[in-house]
Order: structure tokens, then C-alpha cells, then sequence
């Protein structure tokens, strides 16, 4: 019998659809972290102090963990750090310097080394990714479809650099690559573009993982906001890859395209 | 005894600079682009009718073409096409799907084939492009030489797919990298970066040439306002391609990045 399921909330609204599907689950928030569940123990944790957590966990019986929500790189008070996390400083140290990948494998590895079996977000909440399909919207037409292909390509070029979870291609031209500042950054960009500037064609949004990420710990994700922002940049829709992007409030996301006119498309990758 | 140099004129500083270092030089303009040269014949020509254009340059006793300034795709009224322009169409149509580098080299082709060679800007105005070494500010330490290295190897990735002039890195964390809008829309998002979100390091713009890219034609550049653009987004300096990146004003990029206290660094690629 499997054992029970912990949760490290962070921010955002994924936490809640965690706990939403999983009534049982054990919650861990973070002080300094504004999480909008509320922990098990009824106080937050310290990331200094993840002896203290890890050993929490186990007396609730937790067995598999999942982690979900937003979570900048935290500071880190060296003077409260406890003797387990003192112990993983150096391997952290040295994945910090390899990019979010790295760091996030680091703390996979972290936590399956006491015994915690890491899961992704999307194997405890159902219908979180999408079947391959149209989801919203009339489906893209063959220039929209080359234009992905192109955004597919500029992802996929960028991905052995731990870099790109999202690109915009209007006309075969690119007119945005996602870098650390987010996707609504980049739609951003896209939006303030100058007309004269634009391809006649309104372009597609293409969000993937990049070749290799850990979708335990790292999804590319959209939401009704990402839509919004996309109708924003004039574009035409968006395409996801299939089982790999988090739909974050599916009903909004298909709402916000139908109205906007956009189509999602999610494709097999 | 080589014949005389023409230059064909678009929007920006360049073809002043060429102006004034080849005081002989064949001026050509066009119709909706404004440039701030005059053209040798005071009439403007018009992209339909390049037949009369080569007619002209060969009547004047030019054998050496240079095109400056930029031009964004100009808009033909195809009812106006002269014969000789009618003929390079199905080439112009091809090659517009193949990205700018394709019709650069199409356009390049057209006026080779028609007897013209195609020289650089470079070729003819003096001290255009830096020698490698340090042109500004005080030599960039090592955390900001390997943001520069990680620049490069971005924007080496993008290069097969015909993109990617410039890329900004701080921290080993990509900020910005540069799409159809150019650098300074690059810098304004990483101006516009939370503040939370930028790394400890200040960060590095890199602008190289793409690979394969014809400097005959199309050459990256900056210039004082692109180092008003990297101060304002708190970088630490810029990296240049030695002799593959314009300087548009160098005493004026110079002083630009005395007064903000930037790093300008050329480096042999």
C-alpha cells in the first residue's frame, strides 16, 4: 500500500488543485514563500531547517512528494542552516552554477536520497496536461502550423543550453524567445513590437519542455492569462506540446481562446 | 583602374559615413525610404524599376556597389515593375521565404549578375569595425567574460536558423535575446525585468554576426545609443565580434560608455 502524499507549496494556484485531488495530502508551505494553502502542521517551514522537514514528512506517513507552484531562488540565512541541509550545500552550490536544470536534479536527488519518491505535479492531479488535439478554437491553418514548426525548431536549438520554453514565429519570422522574465514578458515584448515591424501574418505561441527537463519539478505551464496575453500580441493561437504543458484552469484557458479567437492546439512531441 | 563606387541609400547615419569617406560616390535613393544622403541625379529611383537603377549606376561609370542604412521590406506596387525587376521576382519571392539571409543574397546576386560587384561598408569607410581589444572602460572581470561566452554559444545555437544578432546574460541566466525588433527592444525588456527576477551579476550584451551572414550586406551594429540602452538595463558592458560589428560614432560610443562606466570590448571570433 502506498503510503501517503506530501506537498511543498509554493506559489500560485497549483498547490490548491493538488490539495483539491489529493484531500489526504500532507502540506508543507515556506516562510517567505506566500503560498495560498495552508500547512498540515499549521506553520510554515524554513529552508534552512529541511532536516526538520524531511523528518516531518515521515512521521505523517509521507512517502511519495510532489512540489508545485512558483519558487524564485530563496536566500538562504547560513547561520540557520540545519545539519541535513548543511550536508547538501556543496551539491547545491555546484548545481546552482548549472542552471535551473541542475538545481532542480540536485534537489530530486536530495529528497529521493532520504527516501521520498519525487512525482510531478501532473501524476496527482488528473486532466492537468493535454491529449493531443484541438482544444479551443477553429484549427490553424497550414501557415500557422509552419509557423510552429519554426518555434519548435528555435526551442529545440536552444534546449541542449537550458534555455526556451517558449518562442513566438509570425510569417517564419521570430518575434520572441522566453527567456527568465517568463512567457507574459515575452507576449509583452511582442505586443510593443512596432507595426511596421510586423509579418502580416498574426504568428503562433509555441510553449514545450525543454529536451530533458524534469517535468517532476519543472512544467512549462499556460493559463487563462497566457491566452489573454496572447490575444494581446495579435496572435493567432497557441500550440502546446501534448502531455508535457501544465493547463492551469482548463475551462478558463478555453474560454479566454474562444472568446479571443485564438485556437489552443496541443500536438505530440 | 577601378571604376567608380555606388552607393544605394537607406534610412540612418551609414550612408553619410560612406558620403563623406568616398566624396565620389554614386548616390542612389528611394522613394519612401527617407535618407539623409542626397542623391547624385536629385530624383529619387523606386524598388520597381531596379532596370533604370543599373542603367544609371552603369552610366555613371560604376562598377562597385555598396548598399548602407536600413531598409525595412518596402512595398511594391507590382503594376510598376520595370522589366528587369519582373525578371528577379520569382527569385525575390523565393528567396523572401528563406529569411533575410536569403534575399540579402538574392539581392546581392541580382546586382552581381548584372555586372556590379557588392562591397561592404566596411570595405569603404575607414575604422567601421574595432580591432580586438578593450575600446572602453576598464577590462570586464571573469564572471563577466563567461556571461559573454554564454552569449555567444546562444546566439552560436540560433545562428543555423538564421537568427540571433545579440543576447544579453547575467549570471549565467539569459535576459534577453534579440529578435526581428532588434537590440534596443531587447534592452527595454531587460530594463523592464523585475527586479527580483535579475541575477546578482549585471550582465552582458553580445553582438556578433550570425554564421554564414553576409557582411557585404548586412552587418550587426551599435552604436552611443546602444550603450545608453545597456546602462539603462544595468549591464556591466558589451561585447563586440572584432572587425563583424559596425561602430555607428565611435567617439560617441566611447564617451557613452566612459560616462555610464560600461565596458566596450572587442573580441577576435
Amino acid at each position: 500500500m502506498p503510503g501517503r502524499l506530501g506537498l511543498l507549496a509554493f506559489r500560485g494556484d497549483l498547490p490548491a488543485l493538488v490539495v483539491a485531488a489529493n484531500p489526504d495530502v500532507h502540506v508543507v508551505t515556506f516562510e517567505g514563500v506566500a503560498a495560498e494553502v495552508a500547512p498540515t502542521s499549521g506553520q510554515p517551514a524554513r529552508f534552512e531547517k529541511m532536516g526538520a522537514v524531511i523528518k516531518a514528512l515521515k512521521a505523517a506517513g509521507v512517502d511519495r512528494l510532489v512540489m508545485a507552484g512558483a519558487l524564485a531562488r530563496p536566500p538562504l540565512d547560513a547561520k540557520r542552516l540545519d545539519l541535513t541541509t548543511m550536508a547538501f550545500a556543496p551539491k547545491l552550490m555546484a548545481a546552482l552554477k548549472q542552471g535551473d536544470d541542475g538545481l532542480l536534479r540536485a534537489v530530486i536527488g536530495f529528497f529521493e536520497g532520504h527516501g521520498l519518491r519525487v512525482v510531478g505535479v501532473h501524476d496527482v492531479v488528473p486532466d492537468l496536461t493535454a491529449a493531443p488535439g484541438l482544444l479551443a478554437g477553429r484549427a490553424p491553418d497550414k501557415a500557422a502550423l509552419a509557423d510552429a514548426d519554426r518555434a519548435a525548431a528555435i526551442l529545440a536549438a536552444l534546449a541542449p543550453l537550458d534555455l526556451g520554453q517558449g518562442a513566438v514565429v509570425a510569417g517564419g519570422l521570430c518575434l520572441g524567445i522566453e527567456t527568465l522574465q517568463g512567457t507574459d514578458a515575452m507576449l509583452a515584448g511582442v505586443t510593443a513590437t512596432e507595426p511596421a515591424k510586423r509579418p502580416k501574418a498574426p504568428g503562433v505561441l509555441v510553449k514545450l519542455p525543454k529536451a530533458g527537463q524534469d517535468l517532476r519539478v519543472d512544467m512549462p505551464a499556460i493559463g487563462p492569462g497566457t491566452v489573454e496575453a496572447a490575444a494581446r500580441a495579435g496572435l493567432a493561437g497557441i500550440v502546446i506540446a501534448a502531455g508535457q504543458v501544465l493547463l492551469i484552469d482548463r475551462p478558463g484557458i478555453v474560454a479566454a481562446a474562444e472568446a479571443a479567437g485564438l485556437f489552443v492546439l496541443a500536438r505530440a512531441v
